[in-house]
């Protein structure tokens, strides 16, 4: 894997039969599509691929199966954060035997670290069990609780994990980002993880992003990237403003819930959610289909 | 085990050695130290245990080693609550199979249910892996950030799920635990999690109440129960009033971590915590035992 | 005034028109409910009272009013918190000018006092503008956002506020409710807050109690204050939940804006709320109406 | 005052005398100050000129010393928010007598608004008593805990409040923000009130930006303004480095107060904050000072 990480990377959904049940055999294709869109990351088990709905042993067989389905030029990045350090430990090792090119963990969200000295001291044990992989540390308040700021955890931890590499970035505070951007002269790589403000992050230093709507609609933000890489803001700010229209009609039919059901049309199959998140039903679908389709939403989606 | 559950039930610590493994040896010992103080019940791997520290492996081999050394009269319950709905119904099925009294399980706190319908779902099928066991709901909304009314959940999840015994409440909302206590003429036993307040559970109803400092401060607690069952509410206060002295001196100390300490001073020692909580410092503790002294803690705690 | 406060205490609406302006004519007979009832004071101007709605001529016209109209026995405590410092210290001056018995004011809520030193600080300076007045913080964390601890911010203010009695205690945090009440051996008046739960401020050393729904309902509190104080908790308890039926109903038909209706269902009409708090339809009093009448609400109100 | 607003508007710090009275004959060296660095518009008596810790009495001498002072082609634009209506729309009244160009108002904080609905009808009877003026809601969750979301309330007062301007938007949601200013396409004037972030609001569509550093470092935010301008990201983004980097400092001593504390370092003595906020000690001061030159900020504030 070449670090940093420049472009887009994508957070899969893990496919699932109507029972609930792993479906692997969706992966290939799932990898496939990214390699077409230029996509230069897979990063799994992590918010979007419900890692933390999933077994220990489960989330192994998808690391496995992402692995062998994995085109070349596509880095394989596994969160492996667990609410237990020993699970967390275990995931990062069988990730760095597999042949993965990075791991990541968010913050232990039920005992949360009282400080930066905690967080980086979970996060050190953590990285040393995949000690040739690099480590990412996946900021993501909103859903852990955990607030403590990620340019403060980077100078922290930066000297005690010897494999850091950088943060995924999935947080508002654009101030935070900028920081940890800058810390040491632009040391670490800080993958920003808002799809709908993906000019803020690039306007503040990000080089690459992680989000879940590059599954589906990664032409979109190739359009934003390029805009941006030759100075032409204005159509940037278009292309941004339509992914923007198309967050809010995912946001209004169930949030996550809603991106997979966006998978199904536009023909990856990765069936429902797991509990306990709910599985939109037929008609919520068929309205957000309508939705999308009113904003054209098919015509520069990724439709395989 | 007797339903509802009356009395006291412990939330023992999991003992760990230095290294931070397993100490199961001490076991018998925890287990011993109940029943002499009369506890009705231990309530393993929830907060107190660090049950969400530990893996699934080392949770079952816990409940074993429980299941082992508790002396009769003291019921089994053990906490199966996991992110992973697939994790918390094996860890259920392993109850069931190893003869615990019973079962009970957080809400998943990183995807947190949009209500109590998918709160009472998530519970429904957990508990479906230990049809022959009581569940219990466990409320804390302080450390899963799901604050979902228990007694909503009580009303939604009632004809739903068959082996529903009631909640474990660890809250303030003392409102909402008279509420879900009332609710169908008393139908549910709502064990109380609020040792400082434990009065004030009295008289909204409790009848059971679950708690850390009952591992070593049972016999304070006992003279609560029985003034207060004897309308002696003075003799109550009173003892209600010391045991919220020595809590606020432990909480001041580092709060779960300092419990665990207590457990050393009273001759029963439970090892260090793990991250990413922080076990104290030798000099921590000792102001802890000092403090401790001051107020002659030591003359009404449980010293084995 | 006798210091401590001993009893109900209520918190009266501010009778408006249907215009929204004062209709002060209506204070006389609030006033005389409260005697009729045995409620020991009318704190005027807090959240019940829509204080912070009113514009500071409006409030003392509102005391003024008041203080004609209190008969004897019953004590008029004022509530002079503000935003501005400035004009909470006017509205001391003013109480204290007229003959209130005491006043009380909340914590700043846009500022926000950084710890328990600067709210003394504030609290202080208001307060020395009514030297001769007893001076209550009140403790209201939901609607303020501030958080201190009670007992922390009287360890304070103790020796910094010559005038301070004590607190007016709105919160769920009854260890905190505790430990001032027990702070200096019990030297401070810790009003408690919370109707719902009355019998656990009881339980926890409160002597009196200010509140909204002691405007309409006190007999039944005098039942739940008279049987704690024979030892008699079934009837305690009795009482208490026939409360907390009636108030379940007046938070799910508006809150504030439905105990303000209530007055008018009792014969005592307050007028509307202002904005940004919403009226109650006819629909609304309608339900809210029947629904009190379903569970027998108006054989215990107090009807005029 | 043309509309929108383009370019940077400053929030004028309120001058006191070391006895915290108002010190209005500062204000002309203010405004001179805001002509001088090509400032747009004066903000006043909002967070920055700690309004709600002015009286109202005080609120309209500011305003008065502010119409006086002002220079032309700077817009003087009055906070007029209140947690009384009545006491905002005085406020209101008297901008529009004394010739503001416009009025804003955030949302009252004690009583919050249940939706968007109660906040526009709430801004719409404080706009109605400046018939004539702009109105600007000022959205600002993290000081009034009012979280709705500013695109819904200007869909819902679009058609409710005829000199609806805009918001003065100070917050971290940029979706938001984005949606705000894309409404009824672009119809609405959105402030950008994050000066550590200017760049993110530019790339979103911001064309004006209100914030207290444009008091003392306009100079390096027109940088901002004119390189962004004219395609030079680069140059734009190193002096937004240069800007959070002087901020960071102010917000570690002190935030607001340091703020303060900063223009008399500048040669503008504003004097001290009030409580409940802390003036800084001269240690405070020093370090402050000592901070900033070491980053160089002497160089390109605007030093008097």
């Amino acid at each position: 894997m070449k670090n940093p990480l420049i472009g887009l990377v994508a957070a899969p959904f893990t496919p699932l039969r109507a029972d609930g049940s792993l479906a692997l055999e969706i992966v290939p294709a799932l990898a496939a599509q990214l390699a077409r869109n230029g996509v230069k990351g897979a990063f799994i088990c992590g918010t979007t691929g419900e890692g933390y709905s999933l077994t220990t042993a489960e989330r192994r067989s998808v690391a496995e199966a992402w692995r062998a389905a994995i085109p070349p030029g596509v880095a394989l990045i596994v969160h492996i954060g667990h609410l237990s350090l020993g699970e967390a430990r275990e995931l990062a090792r069988h990730a760095q035997e597999i042949g993965a090119d990075a791991v990541a963990a968010m913050a232990p969200s039920f005992f949360k670290p009282a400080g930066v000295r905690e967080l980086a001291e979970w996060c050190r044990v953590a990285a040393a069990a995949a000690p040739r992989l690099p480590f990412y540390y996946y900021h993501m308040p909103a859903m852990t609780g955990v607030t403590l700021s990620a340019a403060a955890f980077l100078a922290e931890a930066g000297n005690r994990i010897p494999t850091l590499a950088g943060v995924k970035f999935t947080h508002e505070d654009l101030d935070d980002y900028r920081a940890a951007r800058a810390l040491d002269s632009g040391r670490f790589d800080v993958l920003f993880g808002r799809d709908e403000i993906l000019l803020s992050g690039l306007v503040h230093g990000a080089r690459g992003a992680v989000g879940s709507t590059y599954n589906y609609a990664a032409p979109l933000y190739q359009r934003i990237l390029h805009a941006y890489a030759a100075g032409d803001l204005a159509t940037a700010q278009k292309a941004q403003a339509e992914a923007q229209a198309f967050i809010d009609i995912m946001k209004r039919h169930g949030g996550l819930a809603a991106g997979k059901a966006i998978m199904k049309l536009i023909g990856l199959d990765c069936g429902p959610v797991r509990l306990p998140l709910r599985t939109p039903t037929p008609v919520t679908v068929a309205a957000l289909r309508a939705d999308l389709t009113a904003i054209g939403f098919f015509d520069y989606a990724s439709v395989v």
